[in-house]
């Protein structure tokens, strides 16, 4: 069973080897697998694409997804080389896989110079507190719109 | 002052109106403004395209970064109809812009059945106790890579 998921991670860590070689961007790699086949994989080409979203889980996310059609990934799993960073873990809430496997952690990532842990840090303090400047305005033309979502019936809710 | 704040936020808004009237994802609207300008606009777009990535602000980062040729949103602010989720959240801090203006908040969305609450709860919980299961699996094969990362003078640092 180990043996299954130590390939798939071991083809993580590859693509992450691999995106750095082609200077697509950070040492990063992820692939989504489905019934025991890969259906998508990913590397970091952020500075390549500049494109801050494009992590190795997004891409690989984003990939999957229009594979099967879905912007769910029932039971799928997520192999990634590196704890996924407070945007891929977001991304992968919203995608649903059944589980996900990481290899070097977020301590790992600031020994490297990657923001994941201060990012992390920042999720969790007060909002005014934060580094990055966080400001309410007009909520009451805003809510209008939310309310009409709700009552309504011809819309796909998710 | 707040007059210009008020205008590219009702502008926000009214892509939020837009995208859910187009049947194109949830109701959320995002803009991005440098030198008071608006240089990119988003709708949230995860239905209509089976993309879970798909969302304003993230369109609209991706849009802004591509006119700017960079990977940074140094001087913008971003004006969204709605508080960012994690995702979005980890989008703009990898992004950097100067500020965020938000309208409704994580309540308001949690309101109109959209997870954003319970992923901040989750992002918050041990990694064990979390509803979808995070794995460590081989750690030794991947910090090799991070070390090469480091050690070399030839990749482009970010």
């Amino acid at each position: 069973m180990n043996g299954k998921h130590n390939f798939f991670m071991r083809r993580a860590i590859e693509l992450a080897g691999q995106g750095m070689n082609l200077h697509a961007g950070g040492p990063f790699g992820a692939v989504i697998v489905k019934d025991g086949e890969i259906i998508a994989e990913g590397f970091n080409q952020v500075t390549s694409t500049n494109d801050p979203t494009a992590h190795a889980e997004v891409i690989a996310i984003r990939e999957a997804c229009k594979k099967l059609g879905s912007f769910q990934l029932d039971d799928c799993v997520i192999y990634t080389s590196c704890e996924p960073c407070p945007m891929c873990l977001g991304a992968i809430y919203w995608a649903r896989p059944q589980k996900v496997f990481f290899a070097c952690n977020r301590e790992d990532a600031a020994q490297i110079d990657f923001d994941d842990r201060f990012i992390y840090n920042e999720l969790a303090v007060d909002m005014k507190n934060r580094r990055i400047e966080f400001v309410e305005l007009l909520r009451e033309e805003a809510i209008p719109v939310f309310q009409e979502w709700k009552n309504r019936d011809d819309v796909k809710k998710y």
